[in-house]
């Protein structure tokens, strides 16, 4: 866990462990991609996989290249309560968004759009540390259905006002997404009718 | 507007046609181009592009590839009226999008994520031809933000259950995606609060 003093490799042997780590976590799923088999990929030291990324998960995230880390934005979204979360995720998402990581955060959905390695390593880890994250905090019934349907809003908003810039939603205020939008995900994450109408048809609804 | 006996043209000349379209719809909007510009690039007679396409129309939905016609399913989906209309878009939605068609659709949002003439592209065409038919039915203030909310969910969960295939969402049934998406499409479409919301902060919301 301890960082050394050397400043991150920037060069080729960084790029090739990355380069690995994109294919075996695209291929083999989170569980199913090792250090071991990263660095034997990628012709290194496992030492040395664990010196530039210092965990698995570490390995993980850089290879995405995904510019905000979840583990310090989602705690603080919910860190109120549930009244006012929807609202709460729709304006740190635009202004994210809206903010110069807005570029990095393009090309993560270029590259899950254009490549099927790509779309599995974001899948994992929209999943994991997005969805996975905000699951466990609610204490709702089907909780990664109710993220899921958030995402599938968050990332429509993104694909029209940022990929396809379609107006009015393009140059929208934040405060106007929040209010379009808010109701949408907090319906979807704390109405309790939410899940029973959608599996009545199959199964009998058991919240909690 | 007659067609002639000749089996539309699958060779290099139609295909030159419509790079030309392409680049010229991308780059100078639907308004800016003109028949005359397509063949010009594409070094063709103009009456050579309207026999292939029959109208500046015909040449841009061929250049979209966009594989149903909003021409087609839009008057059906309004004809019984607004109310359910929020569930009957939904289930077009996804059943359009599992029926074979679904894969030229994941093609044309590949290519408007990848290139910026295709996203020009689409822009234009989800704008004139559907959310312009949606909005012009739309008996109510702010259609074209009406519209464009919808297409935002629609696209998201495109992107969710298509592309990126994240759980519970990718393998929903249709009816369970209509009862969990179907109020919220409902909500922006047909929602009298909704624009007063989204602009009470910048001016008085006026209602048609």
């Amino acid at each position: 866990m301890a960082r050394t003093g050397r400043r991150p490799g920037t060069g080729t042997t960084r790029e090739r462990i990355l380069a690995a780590a994109r294919s075996d976590f695209g291929k083999g799923g989170y569980e199913g991609t090792t250090i071991r088999g990263i660095a034997a990929q990628a012709k290194v030291d496992p030492a040395l996989v664990m010196h530039y990324f210092d965990s698995k998960d570490g390995v993980f995230r850089a290879a995405l290249q995904f510019p905000v880390d979840p583990a310090d934005f989602i705690p603080k979204l919910l860190a109120p309560g549930l009244e006012g979360l929807g609202e709460r995720l729709v304006r740190f998402f635009v202004e994210t968004w809206d903010s110069p990581v807005g570029t990095p955060l393009l090309a993560v959905i270029r590259s899950a759009v254009g490549n099927e390695d790509a779309a599995a390593l974001l899948r994992q880890f929209v999943t994991r540390e997005v969805l996975g994250r905000l699951a466990r905090a609610l204490e709702l019934d089907k909780p990664q259905l109710r993220a899921a349907l958030v995402a599938s809003q968050l990332v429509g908003l993104a694909m029209l006002r940022y990929v396809v810039r379609v107006e009015p939603l393009a140059s929208a205020s934040a405060a106007e997404l929040v209010a379009w939008l808010g109701p949408t995900l907090q319906r979807y994450l704390t109405d309790p009718g939410l899940t029973k109408e959608g599996t009545r048809r199959t199964r009998r609804a058991s919240s909690a």
